[in-house]
């Protein structure tokens, strides 16, 4: 099995870049597998992919040399291992509110005696690794995602997990529940004292902390915070913003009778 | 039925900015649908979609507001028909080299007794237009590639065809068989000349002369030299773009060890 | 946001008629939508789409104008919130037998403070409105179903759950645990006045009361009794009814030897 | 091999009622194939289905008891070739202008030396005969259709091909390019006597005259003219038909403010 | 409804071979289907397959004239109750490690007043029988998987659950929890006492005992031990296994220089 | 581009070992890639899958480190062009019976001036190699399938095609076109004398001689009598026998009650 290259980075002190895909394809999926991110995460959360489609872009991401991740629905055991037998090398859990649910997660993921994780990888031993079932609990991380008020508070409890590899902050969630606004690359001081306690007490226990983030500059604000996992928006945000900025630029210049706009 | 917007901007004398799918999914196409394209071709000739996919991604361009097209593989009058049936307001034939080619593809896609397209149009009457037997001959778009060296040697016979609205270059093909290179947004004066004539001769045919480009900037240049049909790029060079450009703009700002980069 | 549909049609004391798809399709889905009917419900507790159909039958059901909403398989909170992020506009939960259960199902639909269902409406901030963070606990609907025996004796405790919009009876199962029998459009007057019951308690609560029935006739003494959302039937149910009856129609004026009955 | 439903019927002077599929499912074939309907047509011409979705409805019809056949999009001896090795039991080509076009179509259907089809019937050989290859060329059915007034005019010629089993008329088609209009059930004096001349020129040369309907009482007309295969609507116009029925039926009996129509 | 022939061949005291698909296609489902398989599971466990995949599977292992049933990932009633409404005949349920867990799971897959499924048999009641509701708790099966060391310290519990009717052994899960190692076909004395009181414990509850195994031999010496149901390897493993063997008989006796391995 | 690892083997004197796939699935093509196999065609022509199915598999052969190539369904320059932008390595066609006809074929497949391929490689592009648009002319592979007695006439002037690299037997087709039977592996004496002529014919034109066999003896007879590229049967095929044949080993030993067969 290849060592994960996520833990790799980590331990070398740098930094993750994760991209994240909403768009149901394997095409969309092996595009930006062959990009620079460091791994890639499947969001079967808020994405439009069911698991008929997440399974091919499983095999489209390692297709294009890159690692791939997925950020689960829900806490559902059944459907964390399926995954991993299919190929994800890590899981993303939302809504990890409690050192209970958090180890619950991550028994999903481990074989025992570490976890109640069931053995049979039936795509993973042949794709990923033959020795894969004796270096899976080694090699398959787990991000437990804080994002709530009560998170917080069960933060230093959830980070003791035994076998917990990671912290992933959602953002969004986590101001709504403890100031009851939304929003990303929130800049607001009370917030980012909070994230400056969520890196530091990750660190504490040697957790990879990791955000997802909006733009580059935010991302590299996370970065000097001590994020080591940081996602830049998703695949559906970088196409919309990607067609935006090329149609301004391109009309920008237009003379003579402009188009949609004025039309109708 | 809704007047076709691509024919409206073209009489009053604007340009068309058309987007251009190759993954194949409602999503990506709602996104970009959403978007302030004013059409919106399914590329079946070079895309990763079989019929199966093209067919909601009308759908799904429909419903973002947006008017469908489609590229097709090749001549094929049945799959023309079939498209226009499910909803596509316009197709794309490529490698129009002759005039009798040219109207072939013609009347694949116009109803008796201008063509011999089939009578059935399945969802286009329920979900285009209650008049559409009587409309479609007047609304649909019928575009003839103009891509080698003897489309170019026919070209006033295949303009002359009754029928067709509009020419669309594809110039790598046509620099391909006119000067031996491929390459898009060419500089090159011959070939200048070349995209001078095509559009100098669409106009005395009372046609819409389209191109595809790879920028803004060259998008603009070609609406300057009398394009009203510019294509910009594609949803998957928008997405690899985009990407591309937020990794290097966040990697440039990052201290401590690097990436993926440095560790393999 | 449009203002919910259905709770305008209630609130103006009106009947909401709803159809009800378990063919997994978007083209049979956009034909019902562009029908009379109030508004669809997707059933993915009996019918055959599992979320990768399901997905881009929301967006073909929005296409048709019409209202989408979900009957999901069970008490999942994950899946709730991802259909809710897709464009559903409301959720139908099986078996809520409790007040807590109620809450539970409520909670996966409302952003907090009101619940806790997660941020992220990837296509609904897209497609349904731009403000959809703000609306969606207001239009978002929760129809809790009324289909035990356990449920008839915690009747007025799940009315009275907070933020809960309408109660929907399965009529085959309620009777099944209530009289051991099943079927549909039921007669029999002790029946009849569970019915009654339902309504009146979900009334005093303001709720909508909802009911699945199988005829006309049957909905129209459901409206008399005051449900005012009434599902007819099923898509198949209707395709397989309307085949029958053609069938039998052609068939019993032909002359000279009968077709398959009797040749084989 | 079973022997061909279809021409049994016919042999014993009986009339073959046909369904038709629009709609990409195996649920909506299996329920239509589990009807009285003799046989049923995927269409693939108007239909809403491609390659990856007809497959598995043949194995649908199949498993619902009834006799698959397929309507090709057009004259293309591969995908006809296809589609039989998969399991369809007949070809319905469209468009069928010439007796040199009527050859080049049988001749697809046939194994030499009758024609030029390929030998690799990977699942008919599985699912239909294990002597599938000595039986095709007898129980296949190939269906020409007449619906142009080119076809008219080379009626005897194209019905003398052969090894054609059936002519099939499609009405919208064929009095669009006769008499400049289209519709379907057509009462006119003229059109009828077209279609007398079909059913005598078939019968002269002992082919099965078939034709599309909309309705049960053309249907029984038709019968009285002699055709033999009638196909009678489709899915979708079954499940329009039977949906718009039972909303106005229930909508009729309404008291109290009304639903969709008067709210908005 | 057609006894299940499960439940006859066990009771007549032979044994059941049973084939286990993770391929998601109907293609190599009707293969195996049309096999001298006694029956056929779907394995939504460790398989490729999502629901959208799974639903025409059985469509299609009932079109070879076979029995399918399925393995739910987790305790999910809500897709066991849909598995069985599309006509899966039986659920294998992983991980059952309690009794309370195993009357969860058999109640989900019985009509009240034995359990609480849901009544909506969709697909079943017109692709299994008429009178489904009456049968189907009768003839469903219920295979309780026993696969760790809690669930062998409650086997007697689990196995006196009413309703049960088989439980099925996971080995590889199994040896693992209780003695460190996984594998399967395992010789290991203390292991094959495991089994043969697994077996002894079954008989004494009348249940059908059941095992996956990975050999014609071992699933023999199992079948001596007293298992009635003997899974044998699964589709991906014949397939890869029957392709290394040819290519292996196919290079020894080739000369030459030799293929892939020697020129890469 | 990597080089074509088929013509590398073949130019050493090799064999080329080569699976054949009628599964519509990634996972089977993965499995299959990840094999011995030299290369892998997906066949379009007798297989299950369309377009949508066979994108995907390209992808996943090329995952397993494999070379992926595809028979297509007829001469239809569309779908040859569309399958390599996609990634395929070579093309099969079938039904080469003329010089013009594989004149046709070849030039579908290469880029002008030696061709008329479209240029836009969407895929090739990205998967296969950057200097794609150079190398492609080269390394792509073009099979023309010898399987009619006319091919058999014009087999001198087939051979001398420009830019052919390989003829491939279709051994079913060609003896029922030339001796009125069909069957594989056939070891009739007039029959080897046509193999054997084909063999030097391709030799005298340095085109590979390929051929579709049914067992590892007859590969190894066409081995010896100079064919280079070998099919071994179906993945079909394959899975069947290896279930048969496991079946058949595991019944045999089994006392008691006997399965299936007996009790129905």
């Amino acid at each position: 099995m290849f060592p994960n290259r996520i833990k790799q980075i980590a331990q070398e002190g740098g930094t993750v870049l994760n991209g994240w895909l909403h768009i149901p394809s394997t095409w969309s999926a092996e595009i930006l597998a062959r990009q620079d991110w460091d791994s890639l995460v499947i969001d079967m959360q808020h994405g439009m992919m069911g698991l008929d489609s997440a399974i091919p872009m499983i095999q489209a991401i390692q297709l294009g040399g890159n690692l791939p991740m997925v950020r689960v629905p829900w806490h559902d055991p059944g459907l964390m291992m399926r995954l991993l037998d299919v190929g994800a090398l890590g899981i993303i859990c939302p809504m990890v509110n409690t050192a209970d649910q958090c180890a619950a997660f991550v028994g999903a993921c481990r074989y025992p005696p570490l976890g109640y994780r069931s053995l049979g990888p039936t795509r993973a031993r042949v794709a990923i690794s033959e020795n894969y079932l004796h270096e899976a609990n080694e090699q398959i991380l787990t991000f437990a995602m804080i994002e709530t008020a009560q998170a917080m508070r069960n933060l230093e409890a959830i980070c003791a997990t035994p076998g917990l590899d990671a912290i992933y902050v959602g953002p969004g969630d986590l101001r709504l529940t403890l100031f009851g606004k939304g929003g990303i690359d929130v800049e607001e001081e009370a917030f980012l004292e909070v994230l400056e306690r969520i890196v530091r007490v990750a660190k504490q226990h040697q957790l990879i902390a990791g955000i997802h983030t909006g733009s580059a500059a935010y991302a590299q604000k996370m970065m000097a915070m001590g994020f080591q996992f940081i996602t830049l928006l998703s695949d559906g945000n970088l196409l919309a913003s990607a067609s935006s900025a090329i149609l301004a630029e391109t009309r920008s210049g237009k003379s003579g009778p402009a188009g949609k706009g004025q039309i109708y």
